[in-house]
């Protein structure tokens, strides 16, 4: 057998096109959808990912500020542009992008980023509101997963979906997303050996570690569809999975690619709920107010 | 083979110890650590069961409040009770019980108990701290499950636990718990069929769906640990939990009775929770203040 590619374009494709409706929508209103990206590095691999973040965004009639406070950046200083730009009416998506400077926690960071912005669904409140099935964005990454997945018609209810990686931006919202769609769900990680126990008899394997070779055609069923989220750059330069494509594809019946598959799903998402927080934004203001009255605030 | 039988007495003895030892550092501050109860109901089973709480409580040197709003009492009405107590600084501890009066969701109230205080991690950001790692009280029936298995020895690290049932407040929570402890975790539910395909190679069974005889002899393996999270009422008023303890029993090597299992813990967590936030907020009113200045606010 050889795996059939699934690639993230058409998917990513008809997330533009929908994200393009929600712009059209939102020009009528008189509102430009805002993105903005926190970003406190001088890495040069993570500037090229959030200008790729911000031309796509521009491409689709979103404004993308980038906010750049320097590899120098204190927590503090971090915590309080979040929280200005969380009372910016012209910004209705913040991402914080990693990585940070040493000695800074994301974690204690991310509460600050207001969870009708939380696009990347990076905010603790974010997570608990997935989990327990109230309106939130899930983190990109995760949804990506099961944008891909439900693009190509894999069915999940009812089917044994194995998850390795316990991440909080992909293996545990992406958890909680596989539920929300009936399937049965194993987490994998480090720890669970041998890791084929876990993963030989599911019809759908996720591989979320970021670790080249994780995965191969010994550790899937025949037929298997499987997802690569990993992306790892190669000493010399070459982008690669968390997948052996080549062992993997005799076995299994579809496989993403890297690069190509998950990632390029991810930034058509963060433009897409990007749009979807300015509507949710307009929609509040509109039951916030008396009818008949402008949108002024 | 017949199986151990892992009772909940003595695990909720050392949790009793325990919340009695923090009441003691309490008092010697001239703090009482306060519970308050939330009901609107007039179910006798449910206001039998918070009279029990409250007997835990006030056993323990913790001065519980139950604060009875009627079978009538609207969403309004229950929000700002809890809007009230997450301020009141006589109450450390703030539980809503269910079940709540037609057309009143719990989802959405629970947000108006202040994280500080949400003893049994009602409220969607207790859950997400707890999913990302940061300090946070699990929902007290969840944490009871890893108590007894702790208090047992069951090891966790490295082995299989399958969860069947996904609720907010038993199978998600768990989960998190088990995955902090190096568990690999399925969660199945009511669509995961053959339900045996997801649980005859597990070491540890958790049944948390709620339905009487969900779980036999012949859905687990040889040696397996079963607790039993299920507390149904039969017609004839008898307690059965969700496993089949005769079928059961031949062939696991330790299960939790019902009564007298996961329930008597749960009691004890919600007691103990109390006392450690009512210590928690004396050591953020400490650190708070510049030091030797007084504790009253």
């Amino acid at each position: 057998m050889t795996a059939r590619r699934l690639t993230g374009a058409p998917v990513a494709q008809r997330l533009r096109a929908e994200a393009e409706d929600n712009v059209t929508t939102l020009r009528e209103r008189g509102v430009v959808p805002g993105l903005a990206v926190v970003v406190a590095t001088d890495n040069e691999a993570t500037l090229w990912y959030v200008r790729s973040i911000a031309r796509a965004a521009d491409k689709a009639g979103v404004h993308c500020r980038v906010v750049d406070l320097g590899a120098g950046a204190g927590a503090d200083q971090i915590a309080s542009t979040l929280t200005l730009l969380s009372a910016d009416e012209d910004i209705h998506g913040i991402i914080l992008q990693t990585p940070l400077p040493p000695g800074v926690a994301v974690d204690e960071l991310v509460a600050h980023i207001s969870a009708a912005k939380d696009v990347d669904g990076a905010n603790p409140l974010s997570l608990g509101r997935l989990t327990v099935g109230q309106r939130a964005f899930a983190p990109a990454t995760a949804r990506a997963v099961v944008e891909i997945l439900e693009h190509y018609e894999v069915p999940l209810a009812g089917r044994h979906v194995s998850v390795v990686g316990r991440s909080a931006v992909v293996g545990k919202p992406l958890l909680q997303l596989l539920l929300q769609r009936d399937a049965t769900v194993t987490v994998c990680h480090s720890r669970s050996r041998p890791l084929e126990r876990y993963t030989s008899e599911a019809e759908v394997v996720v591989a979320a570690v970021g670790r080249p070779g994780l995965l191969t055609g010994d550790h899937v069923q025949e037929g298997a569809v499987v997802i690569d989220v990993g992306t790892n750059v190669l000493d010399n330069g070459d982008l690669v999975g968390d997948v052996e494509p080549a062992s993997t594809a005799e076995v299994a019946s579809a496989l993403t690619p890297v690069p190509g598959g998950v990632g390029t799903v991810t930034t058509a998402l963060l433009v897409l709920h990007t749009t979807q927080a300015a509507l949710q934004a307009g929609e509040e203001l509109a039951s916030a107010q008396p009818s008949g009255s402008g949108a002024s605030a």
